[in-house]
Order: structure tokens, then sequence, then C-alpha cells
């Protein structure tokens, strides 16, 4: 079944970006985003369905005119610890950014999540995509782009080494000998790089899958290079069928010019189905969630966050789309870069590129239960994704996603029927990584 | 009840400092520092006891010579998340260090264990004891001791500001006037200080007790004035009746001094009591455990660790103690310059010194259930403590004291019989702290 379809569900709590009025549904509880109860709740109607995981995004800055969702909601890893005591099977993955943390604390805290969930942890990597993060952190800005990326990528060299202080035979707790610790299975790690110097060892030792899994955000070749590198897992931006194949090709291509296994790399897609009875029914639905949660001002401050918080407020909405590449070149903000040149070839004005922008945040998984399986089944087939990472508005959409999409699926075995594993690893089909002091001593024969 | 003893519970695992040979105790599971059910099952023995919190210590930093519980144990805050919904009104409180972690990240997180728990977060601030530290977090050297404690100062500023980012008010989820927020209930902080700058607002809303309790475990008038400034809760170093004595009232007096109300500054003694049937029995238990534990070579070691990871092993441990003063001044070592005072004072060598300091842990609360509560009554109407941090060696020991010294400080009315709230602040008779911009704004008239 690692051949499969995977699939993981992110909560959308009261609403984020393209979903600023779900919190007026009345099936929607205005203190979604805060209460653990809601995401025990979706964690254990996720496992129920099989699902590989829960995936939990974030970020570290807000104003005012943020998305519901955004204003007020969880810690990623408090929240998932909470979450692991009430599931025994489903993978917990968090965002957690690389520029504003410290390798030694971030490592032990998914350490930390990955023995209290059995091996379940799972770290998505993000470099804040919220400039303003950086003066919630002593910084007047954002860390430039590439020493944002190189960060990333030491950290979590660092955060692998510091995961392998134990080797798994470390504690023999052996009472005649009186031996809790076997020092030898113990090891410092005494890194020093151009942004980190941490000496370790981490006092935590590993979970049964080894090692947490890295998950990726990236979009532009930074962000691929790095997700081709270390990650395991990658949330992909999504698009067109024809630009998902072409994200999909170039990741899996860069991972094995690293040398590595593409398959050991698994592309992420979003998604946000909207199943009814009838295709006809589908569509009017999302028609209607598109009007409905269409705010005009709140996607123009949302448009501004893309290019730093910039403010468009300043321009004509029905001029030309303003001359801003100065501010997509300065944080090398690729999604920005994107907007631009579409703009710029299809002589769209501000307003039409803050609704187009908001158009783009469609689905392609839209239809009766058979067309959304049909649909799933052609973007796999396309080579477009290895997994879904699927958002639902309400538990209804869950319920009829889980009750009608994913029966189809399983009847064409792309999905699973039963768990076959207990680690967010075994799910994905990914091998637990052996510790690199026990590698190296056995292949000396030690 | 505020007026009776508090009573937390610090959960030892498999074995702190003066407990090495914890471990082998058949009783003890051998993964129980990094089991979460052994945590959970802690936390509700507390509950059911009606006992006030749950009190996790912690360091970042680990060396083979360390006891069994340091060198593997989960993080607090990602634990006491987990235990918090297998729980309902035991308070939780997590160590956390000022110096090697960041404000946003550390106060979003606690505020986040404090929506989870329903208002029972605490957190115990510590400024990081091992000097080891410093290399795990890119410093070659430790803080110095007045950078450490003025950081720490500003760093519980910073992070009640965050606290209040949102009026409780702040979300009226009006779906008639389509307001979600109200951003007039939305503030900035815009902090800029000595050691930190944080803009701010916080991305999480106050708990049920407005904001998390703030501990804090520090011997040195620094330490005994940051309590005295900011603290609610501190875990005092005990020592004799007289010692103990002289501490409450100093921090007492400290605080009225910095004209807040001494009630509302609890200190907690550390009590690691031995109770048998009989107090001869205790007494014998009381031995057995030291002599079990009383592993030199560790003990040795352990000494080094007061003294910022000195190696005492150079010396001749038959001469009189070294001069090592220059050690304790560097780092501002309180309970290291009481060691070297002590010494002089008795004439003391290196071994007569360690082994006096692994004497020092005994507790004044050894003996039958009734000389255990006398014992307790007669501390706390001595003035030395407001409640205990209870350390049980096993959950024997823990049943020995809940099913036999608790009913009796209950009958003298020492103990509480029921909860009579649901927040960690209602157990220990805190107010609430109204947010400061909605007083600002109520005393405006706003
Ligand atoms: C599907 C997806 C999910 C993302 N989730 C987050 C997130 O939770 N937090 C965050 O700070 N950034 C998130 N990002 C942003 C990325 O980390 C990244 O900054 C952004 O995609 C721009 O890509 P680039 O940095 O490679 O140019 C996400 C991006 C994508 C495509
Ligand atoms: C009862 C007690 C518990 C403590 N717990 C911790 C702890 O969990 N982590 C830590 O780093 N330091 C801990 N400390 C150390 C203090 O934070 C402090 O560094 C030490 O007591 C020296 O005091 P001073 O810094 O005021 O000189 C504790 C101290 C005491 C007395």
């Amino acid at each position: 079944m690692s051949r499969g379809i995977h699939l993981a569900l992110h909560p959308y709590g009261v609403g984020g970006p393209g979903q600023h009025g779900l919190w007026k549904d009345p099936r929607v509880a205005k203190n979604a985003s805060i209460d653990i109860g809601y995401y025990i709740r979706q964690a254990q109607a996720a496992e129920h369905a099989l699902f590989d995981a829960l995936f939990i995004v974030d970020s570290q800055f807000i104003n005012a005119t943020y998305p519901a969702h955004y204003l007020n909601r969880l810690e990623p890893l408090t929240l998932l610890s909470a979450v692991a005591t009430h599931t025994r099977h489903i993978g917990l993955v968090g965002t957690a950014s690389s520029t504003y943390n410290s390798p030694f604390n971030l490592a032990r805290r998914f350490a930390s999540l990955d023995l209290i969930s059995g091996g379940r942890a799972g770290w998505n990597v993000v470099t804040s995509f919220d400039t303003g993060t950086s003066r919630n952190f002593g910084l007047d800005e954002h860390l430039d782009y590439a020493t944002r990326y190189g960060r990333a990528l030491e950290f979590v060299q660092v955060a692998r080494g510091l995961w392998d202080s134990y080797e798994d035979d470390a504690f023999p707790a052996d009472v005649e000998r009186g031996v809790f610790l076997d020092p030898r299975r113990l090891h410092a790690l005494d890194h020093v790089g151009e942004h980190f110097r941490v000496a370790g060892p981490l006092n935590v030792s590993r979970s049964p899958q080894g090692q947490p899994v890295i998950f990726q955000a990236g979009v532009s070749a930074e962000g691929r290079d790095l997700a081709a590198r270390v990650a395991e897992g990658v949330y992909a931006p999504g698009g067109t069928l024809e630009q998902a194949r072409e994200y999909y090709a170039d990741v899996k291509r860069r991972a094995a010019a690293h040398g590595r296994d593409p398959e050991h790399l698994k592309v992420f897609l979003h998604g946000g189905p909207v199943v009814a009875a009838t295709d006809a029914r589908a569509r009017r639905r999302e028609r209607e969630i598109f009007e409905e949660d269409n705010d005009f001002d709140r996607n123009l401050a949302l448009l501004g966050r893309s290019f730093g918080a910039y403010d468009f407020g300043v321009h004509d909405l029905d001029a030309p789309f303003p001359d801003v590449a100065h501010l997509a070149e300065k944080g090398g903000r690729t999604g920005a870069a994107q907007i631009i040149r579409r703009a710029r070839e299809q002589e769209l004005t501000l307003r039409q590129v803050v609704e187009s922008v908001a158009a783009f945040r469609e689905s392609p998984f839209v239809g009766s239960p058979t067309t959304v399986a049909d649909t799933i089944e052609e973007w796999f087939a396309a080579g477009t994704l290895d997994g879904i990472n699927l958002a639902f508005r309400t538990d209804d959409d869950l319920e009829l996603f889980v009750d009608g999409v994913v029966p189809l699926l399983r009847e064409r075995g792309l999905f699973r029927t039963a768990y076959e594993a207990d680690t967010l690893r075994g799910h994905l089909g990914l091998p637990v990584p052996a510790n690199r002091h026990t590698r190296v001593r056995e292949r000396a024969g030690g």
C-alpha cells in the first residue's frame, strides 16, 4: 500500500486564507482553533478513516487583517502532543520555523512528541512566510532568502545529529551490573557550522520510527532543493495539473540528483475537495463558498502578505498592477514573482489580480464522489502527487469525503483498508534511518 | 482553604540527584522518564488526592555522569500538554529557561498549554543551572549572572505583555454584523528593552485564569529578588527549619518591598517524605535509601555541576577542600559559595564535602503518618512554607503519603477536602490578573 495514495488532514479551524467567512457557518464552533477537543475529534475522525497524518500549519505573526484561524490558534507541538495520547496510529505533523527557533530546543520538542506518540511525529520545516515575524524575534528585517534557506538546511542536519545522540541499545538498565546507561552509546554532536554551534548530546532517545519525518513547503528553487536534500515529504504548491506535474517531476529529479531514492520524498498536494451528491450540486456549492468568502478587502490585505506585508491599499484598484518587482526580489519571493509575471502577461489591474489570486485557490477535486475519485486517480496516474493534504470546511464535508470518496479509492486499490504500521514512517513507506553511530560501529565490525 | 497548605507532586521518574539507584527498584519502570503514561498516571494520582499541581523540573544539558532521570526525559511542555487532556483540575507547572528561549515562542507555548488545560498552566522560570547548556545554544560561556537575571526579569515582563494581546471580549464572533475580531481589542506590545525587542501581538488569547502562574527557583539575592518582583510561586531551596524560615521571611519581605501582597507569592519547600508504619521503620528506610543511592563517584561528579561543570576528580579526596572560590564568584554561584563557606568553617576535606552535600538532601518529613503530619504542621506554623513540592521514590511511597498523611492534614483543616476551583490560580488563591488594556480602558471610562 505504500504505492497507494497517502491522505493527510489539514484542519481549517475557523478558517484560513480563502476561507474568511467559514467561522459564520453554524456548524463551525467559534472557538475551534483554540479548542483542543476540536483537534482531537479531527484526528480521531481521520484515524477512523485510516489517514496517514494530521497536518498542522502555523505562523508566528499576525495583524488584525489576518483570517480568523490565524488570529488565535494553538502552538502546533503543544497541540499535537495532546492529540497524540488520544490516537494510536495517525501521523502527527507540525509546522515549525527554522528561522525563529534554535535547533536544540526544537529537536528536543519533536523528539519528545515522537516518543509520546510512539513514533508518529513529523516536522514541516518552514523558513517563515510572514516577514513581520522578524520583529517578534528582535530583528528589524526578516532574514534574507539565502540565509533563511542555508539556515534551514543546517538546522535539519543539526536536529538529525541530535536525534542520534543515543544509540538504540544505550540503556541496558541492567540491575545486576548496576549499569543504567552504557556511556559508549551516548554521543556528543560537536557541530560547528555557518549558522549554528551545538555541542549536544540531546537528552532524549529515539522513538520506534528512529527520527521524526521531515516535511518541507517551499516553492522557489532554493525551497525545492532543500526538500530534495533533506525532506521526506513536501507540501506542494498545487496549481493546474500541468504545474503540479512539473513540480512533482522537478523535486523527484532533484532528489535523485542528490543521490536519494525519489520514492523517499513524498509529494503532498493541497486539496480542498467539494463533494456533493451530483457534479452540478458540488459546483454550485463551490460557487457559493467562493462568493461567501470572497471578501475583497481581506484578499487585498492578504495579497500584501505575499510581498512582505506590503500595503496595496495605496494603489488605484483599476490601474495596471503596480510595479512591485523590487519587493519580490528583495525577499526572494517566488509566489510574488509569479503573480507579477502573470499580471504583466495578462495585463491585469490590481483588482483583477486580487480576484484571480482568490480564484487560484480553487480545488481540482470538485464533484460527485465518483468524479472526485476519478480526478484523484487521474492526477495520481499523471504523476502529480503521492498524497493529498485534505482541508475540509466542516465535519459534514469531511464525512462526505470519507464516506463517499474513500471507499471508491479503496475499491480501486488506491488507499489502504487497514493500518499496516504504527508509525508515520510505516504509513508513508519510508525506511527507519539507522543511527549514524551504530552504522559506523557496525561497519567497523565493533 | 487558600490559607491551608498547598501540595504539588514532583515526579522523580527513574531518579535524579541523590536518587542514583532508584531505577534499580523493581517497582520503577526502566522507561518511566520517557513514558507519557507514567506522567499521566502520576498526575491522575495527584489529582485524585486533590493536589494543587504537577511540577516538572528540567535542564537542557547532560553528560554521561548525570542521574538516570536527567539523561533521557520528555520536554516539559510537550509532556504537560499530553497530561492536560487526561486531568481536569490539577495545575501543570513546567520548567523552562529564560536564558535559552525566546519570549515570543515560549509565551505562545505556555499560552497554548493554558488554553488546552482550561487555565491550569504554570511556568517555573529558571536561568539554567547547568553551565554546559550554553554550548548547546552557540555560546562558549554561560551568560553571566547579572545578564541571566536581567534577562529573566525582562523575559517575564515581555511574556506577560504578550499574554495580554487580546482582551477577553476581543472575539464577538457576531455573524449578523460579520465581525469575528473586534480589532480595538487586539494590542501590539512594541517592547524595546535591554535584552529583547518584541513587537507582538501574540496569536493566542487568554485562558480562564488570565495568565499562566509564574514560579521561580533561585537561591541568590538576585534569584530572591526576581521571585519577589514577578513570581507567584517559588520553589525554595529548603535546608534546616531555621534556614527555611529565614528564606520564607526574606522573600515575603522582598515582595512587600516591591509593593506586592506577600500572600501572592507562595513558597513551596521541596519534600521527599519517607513514611512508614512507625517512626523507627521510616528512619530505617531512609538510611537504606541513603546507602543504596550514595554513589560517591556520582556525587563527586554532581558536586562539580554546582561549580560550572568543574572536575573535582583532579584533587586529593582527603586533603582540605580545594580553593575554588573563583568558580563560585565567576558564575555568581550561591549554592557553590555556601558549600565553600561551610567547608572552610568546619574544616572539611573534599570527601567530607561530597558526603555532606548528599546528606543535605535529607527530608525533614520522615516518620509515621502522624509524625509526618505533625512535622508538616509544625513547619507550616513556623512560617517556612505555603506549600510542599513532594517527590516520591515509588508509587507505593506516594500511596503511603496520600492514604496516611493527607487525611490527617485534612482532619486538622490544613488541606482541602474538595477542589473549589478549576484553575491553578484558583487552587493557590491567586487573583486573576486583569488584562492591562481592559484596565486602562475601564479606568478611562471607555
Ligand atoms: C502548501 C504550502 C503550505 C505552507 N505552509 C506554511 C506554513 O504553515 N507556515 C509558513 O510559515 N509558511 C508556509 N508555507 C510557505 C513556505 O514555507 C514558503 O515560504 C513559501 O511557499 C514561499 O516559498 P519559497 O520560500 O520557496 O519562495 C507554505 C507553502 C506552501 C506551498
Ligand atoms: C528547588 C529548586 C529547583 C530547581 N529546579 C531547577 C530546574 O528544574 N532547572 C534548572 O535549570 N535550575 C533549577 N534550579 C536552579 C535554579 O534555577 C538556580 O539556578 C539555582 O538555584 C542557583 O540559584 P541562583 O541562580 O539564584 O544562584 C532549582 C533550584 C532549586 C532551589
